[in-house]
């Protein structure tokens, strides 16, 4: 407890944009964010008052800060488990608990659960030996996914494999290196959806619109809200995969579902879904919610760990579409001036930078447009987006 | 420059809510808000990442503090005129400057000016002794409104006069302890207004939507947003004199601009306008902005400060209405508690709290409501801020 302002104490371990924006959220809760941060320019150590620093894996550093805190949630999914367990049995809350978290660190253990729960797994299997690789390929057909089951983001960690040569050497060097595997086949998918939804340990869930999340290699570009022309039947069903899945995993906080979804003839709407990923604090593919919901996700995964009733999900607006920026080449001209370029092209278009260095293919902010025509808004964003990369149009 | 991020640093004096709020705006523009603080428990000292403590009437203190930023600007009006000449002469960049703050500053100053610039005064008077209010009251009819030049704010510098004999005692007695006055004949007026708009330094200017406040004991406790059923013409008219204004003092960053409608069947759309007050920062009136128009007026306060072109001034939706949450009585049902009750009452109402101790009157945070219908949008409104307030229906 604050005794300055009578409100419990919240602390994110990890001081990325997460943490950053969860700060900002949690401003007008009457809160200060308390941040483990590794260094002093991380993005949410600019901005929060209240930051210790130290290592997430050091269990020394996490103890003498959760302890500080009433309440401790996570900007990422690099926290060990044992970690998070220990903390847990000396009656810190930390949430989501180590249990449900597990599935978001860990893809074996989440395609395992996936397919004990009966939700849409892919096929896939885990790969503990060169053999596996090379014989499931064979199986489901060239070319295949394989992932590293713990660690990857943002295109990491994932190897597209063409065929049984390839298989064999690639799984037999990663393999060498320590590294668990699993292989996936290569779904035929349509596009990619996303949904987010937020649980509280009371167990109130409460589900964000389906969304469009655009890839590029790898990495999300763009996120489209409500998700263009979604049948109906799948919406529901994809919203009501979410809110099972946090339910069942235990999940407190939000849960971000990636999702693929893949023509099948014989579905409701002609089509169904299948779980990509799992990721369990506020996640790229819910920045749009800052302004395109009435209530952030920010703000909702604030209220979720606090154990607050969940706010409104609805929509501000028809067509929301968010965009990343990403770093360009460093030196141009300086990211001032092309603020002020792109305020003067959109001034509609809202800006989050993230206080960080400028470093190809990095993420360094987004920007989120909305209207009532998808084309438009659409064209708007990345017009937006491309000035604070390039600095011209 | 803060080198870490390549932008410019904006400083402001003073770490009430209204730089709390600018703060929570300043993140999303890549910025991190440094204040200059009277005390670690300040609203914006418990949220900020960069905080100065120091008095603002210290020129020393300021000195200090505004060589550290690009730009300053004011959460309030009490830094004395003299300081920022001084520092402005030293080269720091001040915004609003000091000939235009003085408008907001000395409402003798500011009547003369709107007088010699033809904009709507009421009747008034400068009080040098207790004949001239006397006098006054004699013209134009009891009862007259006496006000403190100086200083006043949230009713307080401000009397109501009912007769002669009590216009001779109070006025000898604020005189001999050194208050400078002016009376004002007492407006009938149907309602107050506000507009809000910012200036670059530039020259650009962009006005929101004229709003309604509903004021109590002298202190704003609602707004609407777009103030119901205000005639075209004089919404036009009203916009349109705050942006001459805002030019015509050389305000850079927000003016508001508090306004008495006044019946007037000569007028087209059958009422007129004359200016209350001025304010020259984010104010009260424009806290529906954060959520109820596309660029906040903390976030526009900011762009003007720093020369960036204007954001967009739309509403985001048809009705937006923002309650003022005033301190009850202290103890009683905690404030975490309160809020997890309007949580549940209101998953939809936006809540922003200051992070202050609860007095009796003072405004601890606010609640903002969107949605379609006035009458019910008002009293989801006061619901929430009661919850806050009582902590029951």
């Amino acid at each position: 407890m604050d005794s300055r302002t009578g409100l419990p104490v919240v602390g994110m371990v990890g001081g990325g944009q997460l943490a950053r924006m969860t700060h900002q959220a949690a401003i007008a809760l009457g809160q200060s964010l308390r941040v483990l941060a590794l260094a002093p320019d991380d993005g949410a150590a600019l901005v929060a008052a209240d930051v210790q620093y130290g290592d997430h894996t050091d269990l020394a550093a996490l103890r003498t800060f959760a302890k500080s805190c009433d309440v401790v949630t996570f900007d990422h999914e690099h926290v060990p488990t044992g970690h998070i367990r220990a903390l847990a049995e000396e009656g810190v809350k930390l949430f989501p608990p180590a249990d449900a978290l597990l599935h978001a660190q860990d893809k074996r253990i989440m395609r395992e659960r996936l397919g004990a729960l009966g939700a849409p797994n892919p096929a896939w299997r885990p790969v503990a030996e060169p053999a596996d690789l090379v014989d499931f390929g064979a199986e489901v057909g060239w070319p295949v996914v394989l992932k590293a089951a713990r660690g990857g983001y943002d295109g990491r960690g994932v190897w597209m494999v063409a065929d049984a040569a390839q298989a064999a050497d690639l799984a037999a060097t990663l393999l060498a290196g320590g590294t668990s595997l699993i292989v996936e086949e290569r779904v035929a998918l349509r596009r990619e959806l996303a949904v987010q939804v937020a649980r509280s340990p009371f167990g109130q869930v409460a589900a964000y619109p389906v969304v469009e999340t655009v890839q590029r290699d790898g990495i999300c570009v763009e996120v489209l809200a409500p998700a263009p022309d979604l049948p109906e039947e799948l919406a529901v069903a994809a919203q009501q995969l979410a809110i099972d899945l946090a339910t069942a995993l235990g999940v407190v906080g939000l849960l971000a579902v990636e999702l693929f979804e893949v023509a099948d003839p014989a579905a409701p709407g002609g089509a169904r879904v299948v779980v990509n990923e799992l990721a369990m604090r506020p996640h790229n593919s819910g920045h749009w919610t800052i302004e395109g919901a009435r209530t952030s996700q920010f703000e909702q995964h604030l209220r979720a760990v606090l154990d607050y009733p969940m706010g409104d999900t609805s929509l501000t607006a028809p067509v929301v579409v968010m965009a990343n920026v990403l770093g360009g080449e460093p030196g141009g001209i300086p990211i001032d001036e092309r603020l002020h370029h792109l305020f003067a092209a959109e001034p509609g278009a809202k800006v989050h930078l993230y206080g960080k260095q400028v470093r190809p293919g990095r993420k360094i902010g987004h920007v989120t447009v909305l209207g009532a025509e998808l084309d438009e808004v659409r064209t708007r964003a990345a017009r937006a987006a491309r000035w604070l990369r390039e600095g011209h149009q």
